[in-house]
Formats: C-alpha cells, structure tokens, sequence
C-alpha cells in the first residue's frame, strides 16, 4: 500500500468519524476523549461503525537470568507458578479479562521450566530465560529473531480468530530491571529516570537494582552504540528479555490486521517503544495510530517510556500518549489492557448506536 | 445505629478486606486504587465479598428559568426534547448504560413540558422548571423538600430493586449556571472560579453567565447567609434547582441502603456536596464512605467542587476525592457514572474470585 494513499484514506475516515459524532445528540466535543477513541478506532477498522466485539489479551512470559543479581523481590520461580495460575484463571488478568469477557493467551516464550510442567499454555519456548545481561548479552540475534517472531505469530492467530482488540501483557520475574535497562538505552536516560521498585523491592533493593542497570549500560556501550545512535536491534539483544522482544513482534505484527493494539504499562510500552524505533519509516504511520495506552502505570520509568514516543511521530496524525486510565497499577500481565476495554467498546458504540439530532427531532442549532 | 458502633465494624470489615487483597497472587498495592474501590464496596456491603451485580442511573431532569438570561448554548426546550431522547435508549447514556449493563431511570422533576408529552419517565413533577434565580428565589422551601423527596424516592426504590451502585446523573439546561451559583455560595469562591462553558458557550456567552452568577450571588446574599456562615438550605432554594435538590435527596437516601453512590460531573458533584453540608455530623459518616466519584469533568468548577469535600471530613475514613476517570467528558447525564461502573464490578471481583498465594501454590513470601 502506498503510505501516501493509506494517509489520505485514513483521513477521509476521520473526517467522516468526526462528522458523525458532531451530529449526535450532544453538544460538540462533550464525550471528550471517547470521541477520539472512536475515531481511532473507525480509522484502524477503516469504517464508521467500528466493533470492539473480541479482544484478547496477550501474556508473554519468560525468565530474566538478571534475576541472579537479586533485583526482585520475589524468587524467579514465580514466573511459572504465576504462567500456571493464568491458565487456570485465579489471577488477576484472569478476573478482569472475564469481566471483560476478553480471552487470554498465555504464551510461553522463555519460562525457565519444561514445557510440560505448564499446561494450558502456548507453547513457544526460545530458551529457558534470556542470559543474565550483567555480564553477557540477553539473547543472541537468533533468539531475539525467534522471539519477534513468537510475537508476530501471537498476532496473526488473533487476527485469524477476529480479534479486533489485542491488549498486550506479560510476565517475568525481572522483567522491569530489563525494561528499565532497555529504556535507558533507547532514551540515554540514566538508571535513577527508569528504574522503579518493579513488584515491591525495599530501598536497599532498589539501589542495588540502580547499580546493576548502570552497570549493564556501560558493559554493553559499545555493542549497542551511543546514545542518539543507539541500534535498537543490538539494545534489545543486550539487555531485553525473550518476551519484550515477543512484544516487540506483537507491535510490529499486529496493525498489519487492522487490530487496535491496548499497551498495558511499562513492560509493553517500552515493547513497543522498541518496535517503533525498529520499524521502517513507512511502517510507522501504520502502526503508531493503532496504538492505545490502557493505564499510566505506577512503575517509575513508565511516564518516560510514553513521553519517548513524541520524538518518533513524522508528522503522522498525533498520538495520544496519555493512557486512558490512571489507576496506580503496577501489576503488568495485560491488567490495565483489560481494564481498557469497556472503554474501546463504550467509544465504539456511541459512534455507532446514538441518535442524531435529526433522527431525534432534538434542538441542534446552537443558540449563538 | 450508634455511630461509634458503625465505625468500628467499618474498620473491621476493612481490614479484613485489606488482608484478604494482601493474600492474593499479586505484589502488595499492585491493584492500586482498585483495591481500595472493593475496600470501600466490602465496607459499604459488610461483606467480604461484594457484588455490582445491579447498577441503575437515575437521571434528574429539571428547567431553570434563569436560562432566559442567555447562560446556555442550547434553547430550554432541549430539556423536554432530551428526556423524550433518554426514554428512547438513543442518548450517549442510554448508549453507556446498555454497554454496562445498568439500568436507566428518567425521572421528571421539573421539566417544562407536560407530563403527558414525556413517555417512558417517572412522573414526579414538582413545578414546570426553577424561577429565575436573578430576580428571585429559584424555589420554594416548599418546592425544595418535595424535590429532595422525589430524590429520597429514586434512590429507596432502587434500593427495593436490588440495586447495589447508584450512579446519579441529571439533565437541566440551564442547570450548570445553578451549580456554579450554588458551588460558589457554599464556598466563597467567585464566580470566575466556579462558572465554566457548560454545553459550551461562546467567549461572550461566558461573561455573560459569569455576570449572571456574579449578580444572583449578590441579590441572595442576604437569604443565604454570609460565606463561612451559610444556609445550605437557603442557597439550595435562592440558586439551586429541582433536579439538583432531588439529586441531595438521593444522596442523603441511598448510602443508608447499603448502596454506593457513583457521583458523576459537576452538577452530580455540587448536588452531593449540598447533600453533605445538609446532613446531621452523625450522618456524614455514612454518607462519604458511600461516595465513589465517577469522572474529572472537563467543567470548569468540578476540581473545586471536589475539593470542598475535604473540610467535610470530620475525622471519617478519608474518601477519595480524585475520580476514577479523567477522560475530558463534560456531558452529564450520568455518562462518568455509567462508565465507572466496569471498574466497580473489576475491583468487586477481584476481592471475591483471585486466588491466593496459598490456593495457587506461588511464593508468595517475598524475598527481602
């Protein structure tokens, strides 16, 4: 598709989305951000009755040999206690995903546990956790490629079952240390501007997880490039994880369908973050206005991740980098996606549903 | 029920609560304000595991005749013509409300149109709209109670249908220019700080609205008392209106019901915040605790509004005065509420059916 063309379309599409709101009844603008909701979503679906029918959320979860360096408060082994909850519902994401009567899949991208232990589960296992990056890359340049693809794959399977709203989640015992590590090395933010206390580390933990990100950054300098001139390729393979890369995948994959992608907190929006500095220009303008922020997260580094979008827009419609909820979770596993969808389906269905002033024989005419 | 007594089996019931949410698979406070909101749902059901099985919106609709000043962007006649819009389903609430699963009540408290022309709404018609409150009081004290009542009403016979979330809404054109009135007479704040764009008006309709507030504030002050010292009885007469003293009714009513009581934008807000200055000490401590606020209003005086709850306090459990939502909406008509009502069930559910650390099998010992 010529990107030229794909631009102009999607702006016909708005025009007429916002047309079609300001003729409902209701004063112009009055349903705020749910108006540009639905017109984000008439824009990926290409229609002026978008449907928010089928969601999904999408956890991937690996482990994080970085774990090693004791920054987490929990042992790494709760990453395939927790993969085997979500499969049988007790979690979190498994209340809110039925209350949102979304389904979820649980993809295990690097658990550090054999596959059979973990039933209900997609199978997709790259390795047994990335390498503990403190003192040696993540992932090898095959193992990220295996993982994007894990990613690509989770995308193309939703499409094939109609999804037209995939939330992106995850888990992995530290995975905030990488995420954190990652977005330093994406942003030239040092350690203290990104790193948080992840699932609950004390002060004394959250020093020595500072120290292990400020180590990493400058073990891997070289590798990865200087700040500014950083290769997003080589960061992720450094200091990622096997699920931010499947995420990265998901990211990459998924506007291709047509698929609103919900980003839960910071894990998946320095996911994406990756994969919008991986992606080719041209593929930018499709994917960051599929995009929707679920919740601002309160993991530290989570402001920064969104505000670190503003410098990738090339003049395609703005995105909104303000998420649509701001709860205080810091729970990561797709929560905050799955919160978001009443939202998308509310948006979608006053674009769809309400009344015209015409058809309701309403005073429309403003008074002044 | 002795007050003492009451707050002591609320704390229990809370803390309880808080241990129940520290014994499931998830860090502590990862839920954020979701665990709070199913706090505040056990405490105001007495139970640990609290249903939003049954919403319902109210929405009370009212005429003001101050709108003959020019305060409003739409003629009065829209008041009629949306009531008859609200009983059709076509409305951006009838829209929300379907999306949520709630039910909707329209109940005519002062609309100027004859009953017979409003199909599908309760019928509690205290006068055909308020007087024009800058040549004279807006209400009877008369006319107030048999509001308030219409208010009682609604929220008792919700409380008979099962309801256990009561979201208020209204719908009075007009009616923003009574808040701000109101708002500004029960805190002193003037008029620039409470009178905002409503449905929106133009740059010299707001000065126009402003000058209205500012002249009514003046011609009341006598009936009403000075600020610091008013009657909030007296100013709910002088500058209120019917909707709004039903919407006091409500609120004063439902938290007694064991219900809780979904506060949508600035009109709600300002109706709850005179029910408050109304009631007895002895019953504010059951009246805040039932309070959620559904969504920051893109109205000017919302902010204010909520913050005037905090010299109410009186030593109760601290309420949460920031709103679960901030998405731009300045609607009314019980939109916030309806749409804060997924994030209720999600905060109930999540107290009622996550899994423990101890069910699930998970480490939940943390390692620190």
């Amino acid at each position: 598709v010529d990107p030229a063309r794909l631009q102009s379309s999607r702006d016909t599409t708005a025009a007429e989305a916002q047309r079609a709101l300001d003729g409902k009844t209701k004063p112009p603008g009055s349903l705020g951000r749910l108006e540009s909701l639905a017109i984000q979503l008439a824009v990926i679906q290409q229609t002026l009755t978008p449907v928010v029918d089928r969601g999904r959320i999408c956890i991937f979860a690996a482990d994080h040999g970085v774990t090693a360096e004791g920054v987490s408060a929990y042992p790494p082994q709760v990453t395939a206690e927790m993969t085997r909850v979500f499969a049988r519902g007790g979690s979190a994401i498994g209340v809110l995903a039925r209350e949102a009567a979304v389904d979820v899949e649980v993809i295990d991208v690097g658990v550090d546990a054999p596959a059979e232990s973990l039933p209900g589960v997609v199978h997709a296992k790259v390795r047994r956790g990335s390498r503990n990056f403190a003192h040696e890359p993540a992932m090898t340049f095959e193992e990220v490629e295996r993982a994007v693809e894990v990613g690509r794959e989770a995308a193309r399977r939703a499409a094939r079952a109609g999804v037209q709203a995939l939330g992106l989640g995850e888990m992995g015992i530290g995975n905030t240390t990488s995420a954190a590590t990652l977005l330093s090395a994406l942003t030239g933010a040092p350690a203290i501007c990104t790193v948080g206390r992840g699932t609950g580390i004390d002060d004394a933990g959250l020093e020595c997880k500072r120290a292990v990100v400020a180590r990493a950054l400058s073990y891997h300098a070289v590798t990865m490039g200087a700040p500014g001139s950083i290769d997003p390729r080589r960061a992720l393979a450094c200091v990622g994880g096997l699920e931010i890369a499947a995420l990265v995948g998901a990211a990459l994959e998924a506007p291709g369908h047509r698929m609103v992608v919900i980003v839960d907190g910071f894990i998946a929006t320095v996911g994406v973050l990756t994969a919008a500095r991986l992606a080719p220009p041209s593929e930018l303008g499709r994917i960051l206005p599929a995009l929707v922020f679920a919740h601002q997260s309160a993991e530290r580094g989570h402001g920064l991740a969104l505000e670190a979008f503003r410098t990738l827009e090339h003049g395609a419609a703005p995105i909104h980098l303000r998420p649509l909820l701001d709860l205080g979770l810091r729970l990561g596993e797709g929560t905050g996606s799955a919160l978001a969808i009443p939202l998308l389906r509310a948006a979608a269905h006053l674009l769809c549903d309400m009344a015209t002033f015409e058809e309701a024989g309403v005073s429309g005419e403003l008074r002044r």
